[in-house]
């Protein structure tokens, strides 16, 4: 089989280290860009991330620079594409703009999958000739590392490309979610948000500082999520009796609790407080945190790959 | 200085756990349960959590059985006690109850620290004859291997005492969190709450099964909390505008999402969802979950710990 042409819209943060990504499992990469300035950057953006890949699946081969084609031309970069993954800004008139632009340039059978957080497939294909071939395709920052991808179908999208979709991505070596129905911020930054909000409610309201809010959580429970998710670490919770046990006879408790959380406004004094909470709490780390989240990303990837094969 | 003599209340995970840590510590250890039964269940517990005490610190002498004491006499586990660790069932008129009559056996200067997840400090000391030395020391499942202790005084609290436990705690290894004021879950179990929540309310709503909503936690924002808070990660999100960027230019989207996520209930159709979710996901398990998440909990705090002194 012929190595894949993949599209990469988008040369940001997110759409270089997908292209990353795509190089790094021996795709032909186009990285369209509408400007040149970010095509630039977004070199050492995908050399960095490159370098994580191989430093995570030392099998890796060294970046082969000849399979990407970076251009700020948008025919150019959709030519005899195989997969367009849409990185754009995450508004609706902008994806809107671009992709019906797209339509003209790829066969009409051609998957276009959005990175989008905030929209969904059914509000992004309104409007297009072949909405049938758009989907989620969801990524979690940074793409290159993180095995996340949620992949959600809108009313228009064929059921069909649901699997393909999966299959794509899987090859990839991600880890594929799919939602039982679209809602705003797919599953995962729907969890993001719900904890965020109590964390600027916490802040709002003097509950606690942004730094011990931070601490509070890499210390306590995100290292247990790291390994089982919400329902399974209650499962334990349970003990002997299981998930059951804990919702008969805590779940009370968490009732009490959900009433005395609060609700939170990014107003103009909050979102002060919250820079200036955590610029003290820079200050006291003893790590460059960009740095330190990837090395960190990458030897816990391979402790987990390496408990999996242990059992 | 002589070894500490602390005093356990409450043979449960919990209180056997923190038995463990103790001993490891040097500490001599009473163990206080008025069910026998449950004494003799936690020998196992202590035994097991030291194995995993010993397999993070392998520096760590092996156990001095002989330094623990259990018994099912609340004078005798209280005698001559520097540090009574409260773990009893987390209800009020039970804790009450219970630390009165500790007082009664114990210096009225002796630090009563209380596991209580969902209990004010000022709940529990109100009505006591020295509440001054009340104070919530609450520790994440399971204590003898999460770092955090989140420490909170009540109203009637010594000041002095949050100092005081905060050099007990980290004596023992552990990372403190000193929220600024009381508030019902402390930090930690406030930020589980609210991610709760919105898992019982997507389930409930049929957005997303059990199973793929803690595949998203584990192989998505799972991953990053284990080494940056909340904070931190929006701040890295910011790219070089940093956290201030960042809730400008998407918190907006943040605000969208949190008007559009739920309220839940646990009433027994949505916990028999729950369960029956659940027990789906473990079919797919290709691990027994509390072995994977002690190996890997273990795991990854050596990973911490070796990360923190390389830079």
């Amino acid at each position: 089989m012929a190595p894949l042409r993949v599209t990469c819209l988008g040369a940001g943060t997110i759409g270089a280290s997908w292209a990353a990504l795509f190089l790094s499992r021996g795709a032909y990469v186009a990285l369209y860009d509408p400007e040149p300035e970010r095509l630039i950057q977004a070199n050492a953006i995908i050399a960095a991330a490159y370098d994580d890949i191989r430093a995570l699946h030392p099998e890796c081969a060294e970046c082969d620079w000849s399979k990407l084609h970076m251009t700020n031309m948008l025919s150019e970069a959709c030519q005899s594409s195989d997969w367009v993954q849409e990185n754009a800004p995450d508004r609706l008139e902008v994806k809107h703009a671009l992709l019906r632009e797209v339509e003209g340039f790829v066969d009409k059978e051609t998957p276009i999958a959005s990175s989008t957080t905030a929209l969904l497939a059914s509000e992004i294909q309104n409007g297009m000739s072949y909405p049938a071939r758009v989907i989620v395709g969801h990524p979690f920052n940074p793409p290159h590392l993180i095995p996340l991808v949620e992949v959600v179908a809108g009313e228009l999208t064929d059921p069909a490309l649901i699997q393909r979709a999966r299959s794509f991505y899987e090859a990839l070596g991600k880890e594929v979610v799919v939602p039982l129905k679209e809602a705003r911020g797919h599953i995962a930054n729907r969890l993001n948000a719900a904890l965020f909000r109590e964390v600027v409610h916490m802040v709002a309201s003097g509950i606690a500082t942004v730094e011990e809010i931070d601490r509070a959580m890499v210390h306590g429970p995100g290292l247990r999520w790291a390994f089982l998710g919400p329902n399974l670490v209650y499962h334990l919770g349970g003990g002997e009796g299981g998930y059951a046990h804990y919702l008969t006879h805590l779940g009370p408790s968490q009732e009490t609790r959900w009433r005395e959380l609060g609700e939170a406004e990014l107003s103009e004094s909050v979102r002060k407080d919250l820079v200036q909470g955590l610029e003290k709490a820079l200050v006291h780390l003893p790590y460059d945190a960009r740095a330190y989240r990837d090395a960190g990303l990458i030897s816990l990837l391979k402790l987990k790959a390496s408990l999996k094969t242990q059992r």
